[in-house]
């Protein structure tokens, strides 16, 4: 048997190298050694001593079979206490590094076979390189968005903890803790906690006229989640898929990633245009990714013509629209259309959703509804994939949802953000009225939604060094630039997710000589 | 602005489609197309209306301009309560498929321009296929392993929750829930909770002698997640990864997701080999995947001399080792091995760790411990890709790891899980003595390590239709050939985590006679 094996060769091994030194190593010349080892802040002593000395058995400062130094004279040389160094010595006989003698004594074990070079020559490693970053980690690091993302006013992803009612969601996360069980700790239900499906297809059927049934629902950690599991599960490396130039970061990176070909299109004001006629030339798409409630940064609307033009291609072609409603619970004015899912009647579309921006972004709970006949395997995929989630959080999501707090609370936090987008706008034009005044020099891009704007700037702009010069300044927007995958367009992101309305004029004032410097 | 441009757009559409038709269609129409509409047993009854009559509409059952039927009449001709109606026809006006004509009135609008078919005929809708799964998302749906997976005894990923000490975790966990802040309920800092990521570097430094800083450990969800972390920054898709047969299939499945190409070798009782010497005709690898500690499924233990010639190989070729060292807590008896890591004299390692089998399945927290010079872009990214995982989870952790419970607790899983294999492996050799005399029929393989145990059979025996003939029994176990990424070995992998060692006598009973029969 394998154990029977392993154990064998540790005792020959231990065996052959006893080859029993009386005199034990110099004492200084191990003490020194181990004094010359760069100390750590935060590493104990026993463990740097510990490794030092597997080091000084690895690098042959200790040659096998040599008999160690006794811990008293070592611990008295090093100025510790003689019991840390017991403990070391102990250890390293468990991990098989030194051997007790017959008697008294430690000695060193021969640890490798002679062919094997333990280290490269010291200057031979200074000269090794760090492990290097593959070509795909290279785009990621280069990539100009991390520049400017800075956890500061008016960065996207912020959060107020002010507007979450704490203490209710702290008792429902607390309920289920009392009476725990394995399902509850354990992984669970394949697709995510039963309750908290069928909590999810009441809300969206209700508020979003999607059609589904719980079973269609795959709770997933995030919308970048639930777009790994619909690129693995249905499309294959080189497949096409249409985006968004501009486009949310999140979605281009994971369909990227796995290995999806982007093919991107420039939005307009009524968000992704339909593709030109495909053919020979220009190969079909696979996938279309969409952000028809609010265009992720434009803000732009798609009314409910083109969702319809959006159906009737996927119908021809055989796309899957991929419909991100992000941000669909914040509308201020107008009309909302109903979802692209809603409206189609052939399973076209693979609806996303997510609950970080209406809960807490902590809470990693989002989810995709896909169509009847896939419902099975995306659930078992999502187990097998990422196994099932928190199972505590959905439970408490799902009463949270069912006994209508959810809805309140999305409510409460939809007045508030209405008022934070009208302060911001009220800023914007009492701080650069003439600039806005020329849409040619500044504009509001967008409809009243969602819990950020975007300013569009002329083409000459650099939006990049604008932004840096706002960073200087202590104010974090994101320059528009950095979400083009195609044609650059210049502008500037704000999010006011995270700034109270009476914090967002001074804001504004400290950023708008510089604005009116750049479009001047 | 673009928000004034669809107002508008949609203001003339409305005005257009009034056309005024002052006879209200056919009661009787509408009233039998919507009752013919299939009811689904959790659609609630205004959801339903509503969505019948978005179709309607979309259908042309009633067509542009036509004057809907009053929602008295119609509520008493479908005998639902009229306020049910009166709702459902204000939220078709807040989607602009209806308007409010003057003075009283309902009437359709014209909802898609005249070009586009609204739906397939009924006969090409039907005839419409439904979205297929892409060759890597077939490949996935076709692996053998999802037939064998149940919850039942002896099914890997097992958990038993009377082992878990939910009172103090309750305690931690809602300590931080009493003082939120949006640090807490907000996305963390990049990497993971500094007080999580400090807990777990003391760990593994001192209980696998893995040396790192606090800032070298960035927190995931999961191993599957470390490794789609690995693969994104430091794999570009076509490169090579040395893997083991039989291999963990979370991470062959994720590596291969990631566009890598997997190089299989068999493992054999140390672990898996080193590659033959690479050439033209044996290109090198980018990454080799393993499992040293305890290999899944087979339980090989990699001796130091392997550990110490694959780094010799990775220092040559330029290699990186992923270590996995999922189960090293869990060892009974003999040596432990120092983790690859803590051997490493040139970073060439990435260590990889998870929470989810010490304490439970749902934490969603693992965690990988890279190079120094890599620890920056690691930590942006797992940011940037994940978020960075549920806060109030991770500092709880960090309490429970600081305060010492996690070594108590680990401690005393160690104790019982040893009970539980001492019971398996009892039970075993009661019911199968003479098929465990003869290795040739039937063999217990690995060390003593881990929470599961996987019998060895002969190549000619089935062991997908023995498993299934178990399963037929109401005992779960998992082929080994399943695991298997090159040539087939057979086996069982029985995971005793979830059983109780009282409960494993009775179990191995009803197996042993199916056992019996096939190593006969």
């Amino acid at each position: 048997m394998v154990g029977l094996n392993w154990t064998n060769r540790i005792g020959q091994f231990n065996a052959k190298t006893l080859v029993h030194f009386e005199h034990p190593m110099s004492l200084d010349t191990l003490a020194d050694w181990l004094a010359a080892r760069p100390a750590s802040a935060t590493e104990p002593l026993g463990a740097r001593l510990a490794q030092g000395l597997r080091e000084a058995l690895l690098d042959g400062v200790v040659p096998a079979g040599q008999r160690l130094p006794a811990t008293r004279a070592l611990a008295a040389r090093l100025g510790v206490a003689r019991n840390t160094l017991v403990a070391v010595y102990a250890q390293l006989r468990e991990e098989g590094f030194v051997v007790a003698g017959q008697g008294s004594g430690t000695y060193a074990c021969r640890v490798a076979p002679e062919q094997v070079a333990l280290r490269a020559p010291r200057a031979a490693a200074a000269a090794l390189p760090a492990p290097a970053l593959s070509e795909r980690g290279r785009r990621y690091q280069a990539h100009p968005l991390h520049r400017f993302w800075r956890r500061e006013p008016f960065c996207p992803g912020g959060f107020d903890a002010e507007l979450f009612p704490h203490a209710l969601w702290n008792r429902l996360l607390a309920q289920p803790l009392r009476r725990p069980d394995a399902a509850q700790l354990g992984a669970g239900e394949p697709g995510g906690a039963p309750a908290l499906r069928q909590a999810v297809a009441q809300h969206v059927r209700s508020t979003r006229g999607v059609r589904c049934e719980p079973a269609q629902v795959i709770i997933t950690d995030s919308t970048a989640q639930s777009l790994d599991l619909i690129a693995r599960l249905l499309c294959d490396p080189g497949d096409r898929v249409w985006i968004e130039n501009p486009c949310y970061w999140g979605a281009s990176q994971a369909l990227g990633d796995l290995g999806l070909t982007l093919q991107p299109m420039d939005v307009d004001a009524d968000g992704l245009p339909l593709p030109p006629a495909t053919g020979r030339t220009m190969p079909n798409a696979r996938l279309a990714y969409l952000t028809p409630s609010h265009q992720f940064p434009t803000g732009a609307v798609m009314p409910l013509a083109r969702r319809l033009e959006w159906l009737a291609h996927a119908r021809a072609h055989g796309t899957l629209l991929i419909e991100d409603d992000y941000d669909s619970e914040y509308r201020y004015t107008g009309m909302p259309f109903p979802s692209l899912q809603g409206l189609d009647g052939e399973q076209r579309v693979l609806y996303l959703g997510s609950f970080s921006k209406t809960m807490y972004p902590g809470i990693r709970v989002g989810f995709l509804v896909v169509p009847a006949a896939l419902a099975g395997v995306f659930a078992d995929a999502s187990a097998d994939f990422y196994r099932d989630g928190d199972q505590l959080v959905q439970q408490a999501l799902a009463r949270f949802i069912t006994d209508g707090h959810y809805a309140a609370h999305v409510r409460a936090l939809r007045r508030e953000y209405g008022a934070r987008r009208e302060a911001l706008v009220q800023a914007l034009w009492k701080h650069l009225p003439a600039e806005l005044a020329d849409p040619a020099r500044l504009r509001i891009l967008g409809g009243a939604r969602g819990v950020h704007l975007t300013l569009g700037l002329p083409d000459a702009v650099d939006d990049q060094a604008l932004a840096a010069r706002c960073q200087a300044l202590g104010v974090t927007v994101i320059p528009l630039s950095v979400y083009c995958v195609g044609r650059l367009r210049r502008g500037l992101v704000l999010s006011f997710a995270g700034c109270p309305a009476p914090s967002i004029d001074k804001l504004v004032a400290r950023l708008a000589p510089a604005l009116r410097r750049a479009v001047a």
